[in-house]
């Protein structure tokens, strides 16, 4: 059984693949809409992990969409929730595609899907929506971390990453100037993956 | 890592030990009341999963207070939560206790602890409490079931399991005669894992 998992190179995302690993064939594949190398920085994470991974160009309209959400918003989460849904329903589109995961945990708020929002999603795409921290807290989840990745974790605009927010930052700082881009998105401590420890 | 994970002998809480095995050091445990050999059945099971198993003794007032809820609600979703909720609890005060796992999966509705009740959990007892089925759906988890066990599915009247409702179901049988199970309990399917497949 193949699992695409969403991957952005970060703690979670990387801790979900490796918790399917031994039970399904893993790839890992990095969301982009062609304005940042996002690709390239997930690939050389994946290298890291040892796990097979590809680039999934996404139509442009949907950060589009999203940037006009997080403007008339103010504030990041409907956006990202926006970009989250339609990277999963895209990729559910691929011909034989069966089981789609993400590293979402059980305290994360944003990006989560409601549970009509999966259903939905499953129904529609044949596929099965898997989300392996789900059951696991802040604690678990970061003992499991400690054990099998070494990490850096660093302030969001200190760090290079490939997940949905890059992209649409960029889009931001593009159109209105780097100074915006601090007021809509709170600073919050984003993880990289340095290493996997075997 | 070592955690415990409660165990009935059914196909959820032997797919979520057979989830973790990779990353933690299982045991599994079967909770009791000394009302059934309950603890006797699930560690036929444990041994055919090659895990190591226990049995975990509760206090029978615990059921007592069960009883109590079922007869006044005139349905078991109630105290079949209270008693899962005691087992964790009663477990998490051993020494040493670190990580208690059980096999509630995404759509399940009973026995499931609230946000909450998980949050509170965690805190007072400083063990972490998870649930590796939790992010699957009931496509994912059949089809993880169907590569990994070898399972018989009955009409829960018609199967011995080690699971919460057992000993309940006697204790009613007991004091009020079978016919009042049958009014208490919807029948429903349940499943008993006969082998591993490996």
């Amino acid at each position: 059984m193949k699992v695409s998992v969403l991957f952005s190179g970060g703690k979670d995302s990387s801790m979900a693949a490796i918790l399917l690993e031994p039970f399904f064939e893993v790839e890992l594949v990095t969301c982009n809409f062609s304005l940042l190398p996002t690709g390239e920085i997930a690939a050389e994470v994946a290298s890291r992990l040892e796990l097979p991974h590809r680039i999934f160009n996404m139509d442009s309209g949907i950060l589009e969409s999203a940037y006009e959400m997080i403007m008339r918003d103010g504030f990041p989460k409907n956006a990202i929730n926006y970009i989250h849904q339609k990277a999963i329903e895209s990729l559910a589109l691929e011909d034989g595609m069966k089981f789609i995961a993400d590293g979402t945990r059980r305290d994360d708020r944003v990006p989560v899907l409601t549970a009509s929002q999966i259903q939905s999603i499953e129904d529609r795409f044949s596929v099965s929506y898997l989300c392996p921290l789900q059951g696991y807290g802040r604690n678990a989840v970061n003992q499991m971390v400690k054990n099998h990745l070494m990490i850096r974790e660093a302030l969001s605009d200190d760090i290079s990453k490939a997940d949905y927010e890059a992209e649409l930052r960029e889009l931001i700082k593009l159109r209105h100037g780097v100074d915006s881009i601090e007021k809509l998105f709170p600073p919050h401590v984003q993880s990289k993956v340095i290493e996997r420890i075997k």
